[in-house]
């Protein structure tokens, strides 16, 4: 029965479980059927709205020059470029109002385990992006075991191929509501570090 | 632009929150068209691969009776009727294997401030369920303020529309991994009531 | 140094970790010596000020007979004698407002894997606390698997010495709100048959 | 009663709620007199065995000279003076294994709203002990608006006091384990400033 397909890609989307996604279908099933083919429709037309940019790879309204917002905008610092896991790490690097580079959507994070078969890393266009008016290539990762690893491998990576390039990752420290007593040690020596 | 209709539609799905709506609405702009097409398809066809019981109310697969898996058992106890809210509680009270009557999906519950516009509430179908053969109405809700309510309501209306028929609720106690010293007094009391 | 001895033995105490220990060792400290002189003199006290009941061997204040205030209270029902790991849990009992009869504090759990060396289980008190005029005794212990293993050991020495006694154990079911969807089988399964 | 007292100033105690104070009561109780004699002798000496250093105000075992471990050890960076809340967090700092100047127990931070009666501050203190050697006053205070507030009124006084000493923070950034998207714009403000 597609009922349970339908759960089951369901369950295959980010952040939702087995029995969310049941619940999820219940809702749907309670749903008329007008509701039903709206979501449809804009689920099967969701790639028309967009398109991915060819200089960053987020996804954003479609424009002639194929660039989005961001890559389109002539005054920003070319000198720097930030490199980001997600289309919506740059929504909340945006939010803090500071900085002025270019991003770069890296798709995903290197595997410590085993590599995921439809893991996305676009590595290799990276590399292409870092064109010679680039200064810096800041790998802004989640703090966690994952992006470490596929920081330091970017590192290596843009070391080898352009020499000249800074290569930075962003500072630990105490992050905002915590206490001493409670932080551990590799975060203490960063907040140590980056006194200031 | 649709996608932030898209992502307004998934954030009224039961469970998703904004944030969550978009992480989807990313990961599906990230895999290609035949899988947004292939769950676009589901959506659409959900209902047709589906039948809501003539009985019960409960979905199941289609089957020229109208009747769903349960309904069409002959060999179940036709004396008990359990009420429940959802479908998935079906499944909740099946795993359990010792309930061997019917069920009755009532939609919701009776909200305890206002009526929620879009609420189903099968009142007056569950009152034409309980045919003379049904000796007792179970109250299958969940043990929240709102349950109780509707439970109580429920109660009211078929006793006094089958003044023969018993109405029960599902008993209160100690769930499995409870200490004494942290249960409340109702939970205490019910416990100290069905001690056996 | 004693100081690190006071940290180990305000760990031992109930709830608190070294962690915690440490934070209390350092505002003892921090306190004037009137007040570290007045808890060590609470402390060295405590159980002048109170004495273990010889019935029940809860702790109360100390009376001529012997006796706690419950057990001295004649106006209670003899017929029932309820089984509690901690005094605490007869507060709880007691908050209810709907038991009447007496009570019996065993001091702890067995352990389903070892038996730790200082562990309290007045076994053989209770034997002979169950004297003629109690027709049942209620074991009403934690819903964990010591609980549930220890019931069922009170149960079968119950059973062999007083053969005609009535042994139970508090219902389990729904807690106050708990969605059926969420409750496990067990809990269904009591839930359903101490409907009521 | 003075079990009432007791259970009161245990209460009273940092990290001790009602419930968990009348479990520690119910337990010492449970104890023989040995054991709660030996603990009210360790709450009652426990200021005899140790000794606050008269240059950081730390407790440590009593020296002929009046100081603790660390401001007796000439060996450290006599330039760099670490400014912190409580005893415990040079434990924190000592194990991260990177600072190797000396401390300040500040003995609590400034309230927002209003000052607690009890409240040990010791700015003047601070301010004495900045003698000409010290090129650095490293803030190391809770990253709270508590925290946040007590170090931007030391900057001040110390600024006022001795012009020609740095006053620091740690820095903030993303602590072990964050991920980008949630973390908050100052953290990231942070983290993107002390990235390297």
């Amino acid at each position: 029965m597609s009922l349970s397909e339908l759960t089951d890609v369901l369950t295959s989307l980010p952040g939702l479980g087995p029995r969310q996604a049941r619940r999820v279908v219940e809702y749907l099933l309670r749903k008329d059927s007008a509701y039903r083919e709206r979501l449809a429709a804009l689920i099967a037309g969701a790639r028309l709205e967009v398109s991915e940019c060819t200089r960053c790879f987020r996804f954003d309204a479609p424009s002639a020059s194929g660039l989005c917002r961001t890559c389109a905008d002539g005054s920003r610092d070319a000198s720097l470029l930030m490199v980001v896991e997600h289309d919506v790490d740059i929504d909340a690097i945006e939010a803090a109002l500071t900085y002025r580079g270019y991003y770069f959507v890296l798709g995903g994070l290197l595997n410590l385990v085993k590599q995921r078969k439809d893991k996305i890393l676009r590595t290799r266009e990276l590399l292409e992006r870092i064109t010679p008016e680039v200064r810096e290539v800041i790998c802004a990762l989640a703090a966690t075991p994952e992006g470490d690893y596929t920081a330091k491998e970017l590192m290596t990576q843009i070391r080898a191929a352009r020499p000249g390039v800074a290569v930075s990752v962003l500072g630990r420290g105490l992050s905002v509501g915590a206490e001493l007593e409670y932080a551990d040690p590799e975060t203490l020596r960063s907040a140590l570090k980056n006194r200031g």
